[in-house]
């Protein structure tokens, strides 16, 4: 009788043992930030078409078990913005364009899942590719009324108590949101018990020593945002360096598990200005990123959760413009972001009197191969020579502008006519409304089978890795 | 002794019962022709935006727990056709654009899932809102190396010895590929025992006798689709109509189940012709059918699956154009589709001599909301005053084409402002390559949790439902 029952018990211990879910321990909460269906696509088709195969390579993202989407609209309008968006994937409730972890009357305070991570003990970290104090990275940490008040979000960032930041820099560490000199924030940080780390032989040094830190880019390099990948060359700091430094940081001395945000923060500012080749770059080396945290699933794979999503995607970009066969490969010849192309232009306009127009579009031959590998034909030569005469021998500066870059508006014209060869069409330099994405792979993945809204998304998280949120 | 084991094996079988997989016996596999996840997406916005809210009214089948996306890319193109993302989604084979149920040497002859189910021993319906040799249903039962061999393709249906078929008609019943005169085709389906039916009234009067069938619109309507649903009236055939009849035919007299194939076929024409207005509709008439489906999924939720998918995605839609506040309530100011409103502007240039422009504006007003709900700037106003200036006074015509209607340029100027006010941007008047959209519900659903390729659809229904595919 007693064996019996102990065979029975056994046998219902293992056949539910099965079926019982497995908490998260290790969370990577990983953001492309403007990065709809239609860019990954693009990025896989153009792995393809570099080897002349018309499929798609896969990246390691959407290989995941599991990959959904999910509505991106905030509270006030249609097309979110990042700050809402950011929110929205941070605190699981929607809120209006340009608040930051509040409610869009903006006097209740949101606790975003990164607070719920610490509460419950694990460590936290909130990386990204642009400033610390970015609408993305700072909804995860910061509570303000509007995501330009980047003295008032430094603050809060010490609030927070969080364990590991990294990204480029602060955009105002040392004059608030009225302008108004204030108290530098990085002694406060230091005060805090951050070490602050500049580039990666700076965090190396550190490391060791440190408890909780704050890694930036190098001094004097561009506070703003790491470089474009495009535009990166070795020793440059990227994103994958901070995602290893953070898993580094995070494990140290810890058996309580992390939850660590990681941002692809500038698929958007390429999507912003339109530029293709530039955003599948940095599409690639967000999965870069993802890479690390896929490593580190590998060792873990029963704790670890890795959800990769978007806060909104950015330009309406379309893949295929007509016909039905693609020239994606053609974007290849591009060597430099439409940002880095806009200053050598520039450059070489301040080099001397008059640049006569072979030497100019030597430039866009190099650069962006047109007039070689993308033939141009008379009416976009024509187009591009109209703006040359007026800005290189009449002298009449002009600008392309998108949100994140005053472009050139010969290196604009340029990368429009690639774009155009290259089989890709931009709705509009703004957000869009288009469902983001969600892949997902590890304990607690199979909560993303379904579209959803995209507060549901750290809901799910939460509840899988049981944090009070 | 006993009594325990008794009781340990009832234990386990509940408990293993529980996960056990149940077999589908009745599917759904419903395909919105050109309804990418922007389309669906749109409907969605305009349907809150009607009654004033920023949020998204969800579709019946946006809703199922089931949601992801797959490939679209054809053996031969970057970007399919119908024909090609029909087989895949048929056979579970990529081809080369042009070719039904074929491989690319057209040679070789696939089975589609429509003959693997028939085999099974399942009563087989194909259903469309276009003609029943169209590249869509023609991909089930059909094997040709060209989608415009429409005769030949109507002889393949009678091959197919399928139950139930449903459409506007038949292209070319007498006239085979090489334009020559041929017996026609309807006496043919007749001696190989298939009732046709014209118009639901036939239908109704033929469905206690029949035993095959074959349902078409009423004699002298458009053979090549039925009305796009922003035109239908009240006694026109819609597809919902037509999956009823499907359910009710296939069930008839039949314990074995069934697979029937819906296709949403003018999602595509509307995104060729980008118009967003009569696409809205169409997305929404869709959505009508498969509530039906649904229906019937409530009665039988564990041995149906419901499987809605596209072939690829049209014209390269994206909702919101550049600003965040989107203004798709505007597009219900539309009434009629680009294809009636040139037909109303024909007949007003050749109703009289000389129309004046305030009789054009009113007809803009009262068709598209153009000078009233839906403001016009003087560069529009200009636009439309230029085309009008030349079709009605100077009386040349000029027809902006579209693949499937050639509509009156004053037609589609109009309702490229809608769409511009409406939000909408299009990238072009083709395909695109964006993924395809994938939602599922019933036994076998669980298979549709990650990205995948077209092809991998119909094997994941089959393996579901255990047919030799």
């Amino acid at each position: 009788m007693k064996k019996n029952f102990v065979i029975l018990y056994l046998l219902l211990f293992v056949v539910f043992g099965a079926f019982a879910q497995q908490k998260p321990k290790y969370v990577f909460f990983m953001i492309g930030d403007g990065m709809g269906l239609n860019q990954i696509n693009l990025t896989e088709v153009f792995l393809a078409a570099q080897e002349d195969r018309n499929t798609v390579f896969p990246l390691v993202f959407s290989t995941f078990p599991y990959a959904t989407f999910a509505t991106s609209y905030s509270l006030s309008h249609g097309v979110t913005d990042s700050a809402a968006g950011g929110t929205a994937l941070a605190v699981g409730k929607k809120t209006k364009n340009g608040v930051l972890g509040m409610d869009s009357a903006t006097t209740t305070a949101y606790k975003s899942i990164a607070f719920a991570a610490k509460e419950a003990g694990l460590k936290v970290g909130v990386t990204t590719s642009v400033s610390i104090d970015h609408a993305t990275p700072a909804s995860f940490y910061a509570h303000q009324p509007n995501r330009s008040r980047y003295y008032e979000i430094g603050q809060d960032l010490i609030k927070s108590n969080f364990d590991f930041f990294a990204g480029s820099g602060f955009l105002s560490p040392d004059k608030d949101s009225e302008k108004k000199e204030a108290p530098s924030l990085f002694p406060q940080f230091e005060k805090a018990g951050y070490t602050l780390a500049y580039g990666l032989d700076d965090y190396n040094s550190a490391k060791q020593s440190a408890d909780k830190m704050i890694l930036m880019n190098v001094k004097g390099s561009d506070k703003s945002s790491l470089k474009f990948a495009i535009d990166q060359e070795e020793g440059d700091l990227n994103l994958a360096q901070i995602t290893d430094a953070a898993i580094e940081s995070l494990t140290k001395n810890n058996n309580n598990g992390f939850f660590l945000m990681v941002e692809g923060g500038k698929i958007d500012w390429s999507s912003h200005a339109n530029d293709a080749t530039t955003t599948i770059r940095e599409v690639l080396d967000f999965n870069e990123s993802v890479k690390r945290a896929y490593a580190f699933y590998e060792k873990h794979p029963e704790e670890t959760l890795i959800v990769i999503t978007a806060d909104h995607e950015t330009g309406g970009i379309a893949v295929g413009n007509g016909g039905s066969r693609l020239n994606t490969k053609l974007l290849a010849n591009q060597r430099v972001s439409q940002g880095t192309l806009s200053k050598l232009l520039s450059d070489l306009r301040a080099s001397k009197k008059e640049v006569d127009w072979d030497e100019v579009k030597g430039m866009l031959t190099e650069n962006v191969g047109l007039f070689a590998d993308v033939t141009v034909n008379e009416d976009e030569e024509k187009a591009l020579h109209d703006i040359y005469k007026k800005s290189f021998v009449q002298h009449e500066m002009e600008t392309a502008k998108s949100l994140y870059a005053n472009d050139d508006k010969l290196a604009s014209e340029a990368i429009k006519i690639l774009n155009k060869k290259g089989s890709v069409s931009w709705a509009s330099g703004g957000h869009s409304a288009a469902y983001i994405p969600i892949f997902a792979i590890g304990a607690g993945a199979e909560e993303f089978t379904h579209k959803m809204e995209n507060t549901d998304i750290p809901k799910k998280v939460a509840e899988a890795a049981g944090w009070d949120f």
